[in-house]
């Protein structure tokens, strides 16, 4: 069920309506007909309906907003942006890979203005950035006729099914079609969770074989006689480069070297590398393998990661083309030997493979939104746990294919203090591109919890305090978590547009303080939106205040050195973006921290695995806490990703299903085909 | 490394070649250039390689052929074979998704004629099943002028990684491009796994639940208050009807009511979901999970099997369209609650999200082979541990498109014991499809393992028996398992071809005791093919053959009555089938049998898991094996697919990775995309 109900009724009387759709016992008694909303015209079956006796709100209603609207060819969006026919590989009619080979040809064309779509700190129900993207690329694009293009994280399938539902957007600012996005796509978070587990069976099945085999029996194996012939594979002389073994022939390696080069050794206690699914199995958090007769007693425990998390997603947000990201899945520390020694997927011989499996992910999906205007569909979310941002390589594309005067806006996810702040240390320094300006997606809701209200949970009616007129609350918010996030952008030198996410039940009051006091704060601008309800048009004010903003000169800066020593990084990040007094790290993340100095990972960028529902670890300080001692207690490296990556507290990796997931009232209709429950 | 060597040699001098594909020391002494194979010209490039002296074949050469042939577009290919552009949903240039609206479109059309490809018990190498049905359809439509279209299988990603490579075919008589057919392909098999894990991840969250709330707390959950309004989902409704509770007004419940509503009340150790990946893990085979605290102690031994083996991939083979696939779906039974009654995946509310999951899934894929000619992949592999089949929906679908006179060659996996078996008592049940002729394929080199000759291993050099000419072997393995294999066919009815895929070191001699022996054993022909050296060509006296077969009248019938008792059925399989002289079923085995009729699933097919190493149940027994009762070690039962299950001893349900797996050779070019190492 989406939070912003305040869909314009014209209060038309309904004439053909599917039954399916209506509960039983339900009377339509309200909806909009056909509206004109940005550049194309919808049929819009919005409905309000009445439900023995209680107002309720039927729960197709999104579903048929994007439904009413057929997609554009996806060939002819290609032709519309610039895309050679070449450089398209389509899947089915409304969505397609764009070919890597454009970046070459556009070489030569400026990019565009570059804005980054940030939140303040949500409540459970999120606070729809994903519509304000949309909304504001509809209203560049249709309105202001300046070349716009959405860049958006293709949904993990756990939240689909289990609490939040699809992230397509949502009313007049969605991604269509939305049940195509929030599916599998083109099968990227599938290439990524072959490609993670290929690795994890590769771990086990090896510390299998080197716990039961001779060396000379590893050798004969690893370098067989093949029709007479015995050599190393590519991927073999490279591991006997990097241990300095600058041999080719298999025949004259030592004992000592054979010895070296096929025992990888790794501690089974230090490994690091985690199996994935993208499913909301909290059962496999922590599990023992190798249970069967056939593993020989090689048990140990291990967990699952959700897919979205796993190094590899990152990788494919990160890397700059084919080769780079060859090069990242080959360095990929999967565990310590157990004289010390980092482990990679190269020494476990397949990260060719894992290339192979990601050849066609590394390329973005194309789609559009409602009104048209063209997407990237690119990398995962979950900025709490991932890295959690959009793809450089999207990014990229779009900003040479909108030219000089356009735009790409791009979303980071959660709340500024944890997606927006990995998208300029880690993502910015990978692609060396610069934002224009920061949009701040603020909703009278949230700004009301931050302000004091009471607790506000998925599945829970909304206490009166969100419904009813109340500024202090709506003011308390604004100067606590608000300015702290406007400060936040500021302290990397980017200008911040202020987009009031409106709901129908916020009073025009409400609207005025939250614009005036974001603007006292140091926003650029503040201005409502109307996309959810209005399409584009609805987020006009916005477009022109962020076209204004990101008019500026920039003075773009990063939050801290690189060279700075892993455990200041840490700490930099906790103070002057969360707030913290300081950290306190667990032993087992400072000896993780000495480790990977030892190793020559100090000069990563960090990678907060935080909750998102504060600006501290404890999910139930609001507003803007304080006093606070942030707990470090474990510390991990992505090093083909290529940042460090510490766990706050007790932040888990693999969400969970609750008593009654999402997909309870997803269904198909076997004749029409037609989904319905899935938001 | 494909065994099949015997390509003409044509001995031109090679003049431009990529120096990535020849190893270190390796020489190019001969090639083939241009040869015209069926109806394409192909720009071969097939090179025997010496290597420090040592003659060798180049690890490339398959691959080479395959690239050599620039694949016509899928929208040509569709138009060819009488698909409208509306019925096609394209997945890049060179496949597409067939919708399935065809069907009725062609209801009127009859049916071509159904030819199935079998084989003798293979070694491990395997003897060219897929070759020579390709080969053959290759044969068929470019020399005799006959519409045909072959189906296959989606390759597993397993054998892909692991031991065996891909199953595109080779040499001149296979799909291309091989490098998407054995990669992701359109997404099937992931859609499968993502499926079966969101059933799994359902199955441990709800007993969490269940175990850690009261009956008002679950069903307050379970059934909440949304907008003032109360309701169950379709989904629960279905479950109140199963439970006998007629009423829709979530409200009416009574107390007892409510408790057999919200509780599954499920029985840890009468779990029978297993989790599955299409990776090679073992050390999966057996795991313990929910041990991290918050899954509050609610810890079980459970499994994962390879995703190929899943009961989704059953059904999608033998679902006839949408809304079968849906109740198949919604009839899987999980597991068992502890008064003893099965739990479905629609008790679970899952089952409106698993068809949501595989909608897309259940249209074959259209792609191509070597020669144009139309080839549908649909379902999975592994007819060991699984159904193994083509899809019916592919099946029939084809069937309509190559019209009266055409031929659609479909395949099962391994001997004729298991694949085709399978094929006749559980696909051409659920189908109503009844085949013209069976393909029986043999090679020399098996026959002569099933005559006495020494092991034949992957990896290992084969012995010279296998090398040179020896009669007596080739003689006793035609005179054992070719004979039984003819004779299983011939059970049910169906004429016999035997094909034997010539390899070179094959000397006339052998080939024409094989041809001899085949006819004597009542074939009704028996040809030697050389597709992979010559594609559609070298399998024409095949074509005519089978041609001949089919057009007589056909006289099929099943092996068992399918209201047989289950232990009745297993054995006529045991005994007809396997020559076994009984079998004995475990205790365990017993009580499931018991509760399985009990339920009512007493009229089901059966679906043996047993090794396709023999015609017994013990791999290294090779010929015809007697004297031997097969032991059940476990039944399961498959009630979405429509069939029971029984595990005949150590059959293993996931597969692992040797020392050397096949993705140390596998690697992707980043500038040219190109890539090696993928048979």
């Amino acid at each position: 069920v989406m939070q912003a109900d305040a869909v314009v009724l014209l209060g038309a009387e309904i004439v053909d309506f599917p039954s399916t759709w209506v509960k039983p016992g339900a009377a339509v008694i309200r909806c909009t007909p056909t509206l004109e909303s940005g550049s194309v015209k919808c049929i819009v079956i919005v409905l309000e309906i009445t439900c023995r006796g209680h107002p309720g709100i039927l729960l197709g209603r999104v579903l048929f907003i994007s439904r009413a609207q057929t997609p554009k060819s996806v060939d002819q969006l290609a032709e519309e942006v610039g895309l050679l026919p070449e450089e398209l590989e389509a899947y089915g009619r409304s969505k397609a890979k764009v070919r890597l080979s454009l970046l070459d040809r556009l070489h030569e064309q400026p990019d565009g203005k570059y804005v980054l779509v940030a939140g303040i700190t949500p409540t459970p129900l999120g606070e729809g950035k994903s519509t304000v993207t949309i909304g504001l690329v509809q209203a560049l694009t249709a309105h202001l006729k300046l070349n716009s293009f959405a860049c958006l994280r293709q949904p993990s399938q756990g939240p689909t099914f289990g609490v939040k539902g699809g992230a397509a957007g949502g009313g007049y600012a969605q991604v269509i079609p939305m049940e195509e996005f929030n599916l599998h796509l083109t099968g990227d978070i599938h290439a990524i969770t072959a490609s993670n587990n290929l690795v994890a069976a590769a771990i086990d099945a090896r510390m299998l074989h080197e716990a039961t085999q001779s060396d000379k029996g590893l050798y004969n194996r690893l370098v067989p006689s093949v029709n007479g012939v015995r050599q190393f594979s590519p991927i073999q002389i490279s591991r006997l480069r990097r241990l300095g073994i600058n041999k080719t022939d298999p025949a004259s390696l030592t004992p000592q070297e054979v010895s070296t080069f096929v025992r990888l050794d790794l501690d089974p206690s230090k490994i690091t590398w985690q199996r994935v699914v993208d499913t909301n199995d909290r059962f496999l958090r922590k599990i023992t393998v190798g249970q069967a007769s056939t593993e020989k007693g090689q048990i140990r425990e291990t967990g699952f990661d959700i897919a979205v998390a796993s190094e590899i997603m990152a990788i494919l947000a990160l890397a700059d083309g084919l080769e780079d990201m060859k090069r990242r899945l080959a360095r990929m520390v999967v565990g310590t030997s157990r004289c010390g020694q980092p482990v990679t997927a190269e020494d476990l011989g397949v990260s060719g493979a894992l290339a192979v499996l990601m050849k066609d992910a590394i390329k973005p999906t194309l789609m559009q939104t409602l009104e048209g205007t063209p997407v990237f569909v690119h990398a995962g979310p979950f900025a709490n746990i991932a890295h959690g941002n959009s793809s450089v390589l999207a990014d990229k594309l779009a900003l040479k294919l909108v030219g000089r005067d356009g735009f790409v806006v791009t979303e980071a996810g959660f709340g500024a203090d944890i997606g927006m702040e990995k998208f300029f240390n880690i993502k910015c320094r990978a692609s060396g591109l610069r934002p224009d300006a920061v949009v701040l997606v603020a909703t009278v809701r949230a700004l009301k919890m931050h302000g004091g209200g009471p607790n506000v949970s998925a599945g829970a009616p909304l206490p009166r305090e969100y419904i009813d007129e109340n500024l202090s609350l709506v003011a308390g918010g604004c100067r606590s978590n608000l300015r702290k996030q406007i400060q936040i952008a500021h302290l990397f030198g980017v200008p911040v547009v202020v987009a009031l996410n409106v709901f129908k039940t916020d009073t025009q009051a409400e609207i005025d303080l939250v614009c005036q006091i974001a603007k006292e704060c140091g926003a650029s601008d503040a201005v409502p939106c109307h996309h959810w309800a209005q399409g584009g048009r609805g987020s006009l004010d916005l477009a022109r205040a962020v076209n204004e903003a990101a008019s500026r000169p920039g003075n773009f800066q990063f939050l801290y050195d690189i060279e700075m020593p892993i455990t200041e990084k840490i700490r930099t990040i906790a103070q002057k973006v969360y707030g913290a007094d300081d950290i306190e790290l667990s032993p087992e993340a400072k000896d993780k921290i000495d480790y990977y100095n030892k190793q020559g990972y100090g000069s990563l960028p960090i990678c907060m695995a935080k909750t998102h529902l504060s600006l501290s670890h404890m999910p139930d300080k609001k507003g803007v806490p304080t006093g606070f001692v942030l707990p470090i207690r474990e510390v991990r490296a992505s090093v083909g990703a290529g940042f460090i990556y510490p766990l706050v507290g007790t932040m888990s990796t693999m969400p969970g299903l609750p008593t009654r997931p999402c997909f309870y009232d997803i269904d198909l209709d076997p004749v029409t085909e037609e989904i319905t429950g899935l938001f």
